[in-house]
């Protein structure tokens, strides 16, 4: 809970919490950019400036994590998650300051009809409110998800892992230290939470808060949906593909298929199924299989796949692993007669979040990114490319497999919404009902 | 159900129809916009051509519910939407061809950003797939949301009232037959379904179906959003605020508070509470009381109102009053003492529906326009005009007070989503990572 929150008692705290965030929203929504931006800049000196408070903390987080990595109750790559360093810190700043940089998301002007003369109405973007957002370990999240909130006028409610509470709440108090330096700003924009207990009650507030952002495994984005009616910003599973064509340039798909595998297994965007094209399959299997296996990939075939590929290298693939996430060094191959055949097994087993296809033959290409329904449709790149930052949305929120709000990798869009605006001269419905007057709909931007 | 669904077994058929829409709107994606306006076209010649038919069983279905209203087992009101005429079907062809003379929603490129050289980030529009809607007795709801689906490339399940069933039979057998003088558009992209244990089976099916859209009572909404797992457009209350400012032009102001009380009181988007400055409040209200009265409209005034009307014309207001959306001829009437106040009695007991502010003051309406937390927020004008068809959207899917996805009166938009296409040459993002390049992230549209 944030300092101004101490007092409060456990029972009621959340409520008030947002209650206060909800206060501070409709400050921030009227502030003008330049300020906006002002705090992200002093939020992001102020981190320089603290640079060793914050190692400092995430030296303490580390050490009881450490312990408990050697107790065998924490998984090794959580641990690598949570510490931070030199660079790290650097980076938490360079990202802020690089959202401070971005286009301002609030007042865009969508479009602007004449409906009749001197009735104009316009749609502009404006925040969301309150958002929740829930978290794990990783400690560059509050600089980024920060950063993201106020450059959109937003208030955030956080819940971080309670294996990185000595990091996060330097890292809270730091962005605290940074508003309170401008007295139109509201330090209740920004709130820690402190215990699932908090979570749960957060998930209650659906008068209060407006979005709610799980950041963590699909069963718990799940949790949070069906305790919850506040909408949900998040994914299910990332079952994603590469698929090379007949027509591919086999060393790009040899590149693409490997880096979206290996790169980062763990990724939502990490590739879980390789199709292949019959026509090319003969060629390309031998090499991949043998490139995946030099990098220790586990690799499970369909029959034609293991017909192609000498078989101590790959193990009889069952019908689960076209449906399953990974998450590791396995990949699963298919062997496909057609595109057609590539685009059903994407849609009977994806997850609709990234599916990549490796050809030279643009009207295939075209047909694929067409016909394929997903957040992203890629043509000759890496799937691991699905990522807010590599978009060039300065930070992340989050990776959305719904298709309602935002979509793949959001970022400031996620956190805003619009209204209509309409200003006319007294004009009432009963003139266009009684036909006096009738609407023009031109569309002026 | 449609033709083509009648001979499956009630248990899982819905299941299956959803499967079939699902598989036509991956067609329906594809097809280009042209075949999609003809389809539109070819349903408007002939909703006219069989005029006569669809009166025909709007007279079944008027003729049973005449027998219900006797028995006082259905309201006037119900009956009244229920009856179609000649021109109610010119009508609904009239809005068929609007929908179809709207520019195409779907292949419009929001963004382009060059991540790096050859590799391009696109972020183009795209249905959303296989949309379910419920609405009651209404005839036109099905020849305007037909429209909107296939213009947008979605399939669509729809479950219309008992009471039109006649109605809503013809008129869907008069899309497959349009839809049906194209070989390649799928029959399968429009269902009507027909019980509520249909309904409660659509609910279940958040796999297959996109998007939910109940119209009806704010309970109905509510029990849709719990029992489905699926995104739903809806909108709960409709608490709409006139307010007056001190710089009134007061002529306008009771043009626009008569309006937007008395044009069509069950509308979601009519008038409940009437805020008035107390500078102007002497002035205004007796002369706004007296024409309520004229209209029969019940006013219910706080202690200030009360002062300054009659009291035989005025009610007192209870605390109930300003959280109560009437749909009827009821309004409540509250005196503030500055604009601030307004908003804040608006964002204390409004709906975020449609508030309007009645002043002739730029800085007080642009205060207004900035601050209101609402999906339309007017500037002298009607708040009546909160409509998809005054919008100019030739059609109304509905409206949202939800801030996620499609907000106030839906069209077209509110069915698309979009997917992003980036397309490069062989880029993976072990290069990126490893610093051997770096992002451009040059925006280009």
């Amino acid at each position: 809970m944030s300092d101004s929150g101490k007092a409060v008692a456990p029972r009621s705290g959340v409520a008030d919490v947002a209650r206060r965030a909800k206060a501070a929203s409709r400050l921030l929504a009227v502030l003008d950019a330049a300020r906006r931006n002002d705090v992200l800049l002093a939020a992001a000196d102020l981190i320089e400036e603290k640079r060793a408070e914050i190692l400092l903390a995430n030296e303490r987080d580390c050490g009881a994590a450490a312990q408990m990595v050697s107790e065998g109750r924490m998984p090794q790559a959580m641990f690598e998650r949570l510490r931070t360093s030199e660079r790290g810190v650097s980076q938490m700043a360079a990202g802020v300051r690089e959202v401070a940089a971005l286009d301002d998301p609030l007042g865009r002007e969508l479009s602007v009809t004449e409906l009749d003369d001197d009735l104009t109405l316009s749609k502009v973007t404006c925040p969301l409110g309150v958002v929740g957002i829930i978290f794990e370990s990783r400690p560059d999240v509050i600089p980024q998800v920060g950063a993201l909130a106020l450059k959109s006028g937003n208030a955030l409610l956080m819940k971080g892992g309670q294996e990185a509470s000595h990091t996060n709440e330097t890292l809270i108090r730091l962005w605290h230290e940074a508003i309170n330096s401008f007295a139109d700003v509201p330090v209740d924009a920004l709130h820690l939470l402190n215990t699932r207990e908090d979570v749960r009650e957060m998930l209650a507030l659906d008068g209060l808060i407006d979005l709610i952002i799980p950041r963590g495994s699909r069963s718990f984005v799940d949790y949070v949906a069906e305790h919850s009616r506040i909408p949900v910003l998040g994914h299910g599973e990332g079952i994603c593909h590469v698929y090379v064509d007949r027509a591919a340039d086999l060393k790009k798909a040899l590149a693409i298929a490997f880096d979206s595998k290996t790169q980062y297994p763990a990724a939502c965007n990490a590739a879980e199924t390789l199709l292949v094209h019959e026509a090319v399959a003969p060629q390309f299997l031998p090499e991949m299989v043998a490139q995946f296996r030099r990098a220790r990939v586990e690799v499970r075939g369909c029959p034609r796949t293991l017909a192609l590929a000498r078989s101590r290298e790959v193990i009889p693939a069952s019908e689960d692993d076209w449906a399953t996430e990974y998450s590791d060094l396995i990949i699963s191959v298919h062997v496909v007669s057609s595109l057609e055949d590539a685009v059903k097994h994407i849609h009977l087993y994806g997850s609709g979040h990234t599916e990549s296809i490796v050809t030279e033959d643009a009207l295939a290409a075209t047909t694929f990114l067409e016909t394929v329904d997903a957040a992203g449709v890629y043509h000759n790149a890496s799937t691991r490319f699905a990522d807010g930052f590599r978009y060039g949305f300065g930070a992340e929120l989050g990776i959305s497999t719904s298709k309602l709000h935002a979509r793949g990798p959001g970022g400031l869009e996620g956190l805003t919404t619009y209204k209509y605006l309409p200003t006319g001269k007294g004009q009432i419905v009963a003139t266009y009902s009684t036909g006096e007057r009738t609407f023009k709909h031109k569309r002026l931007k």
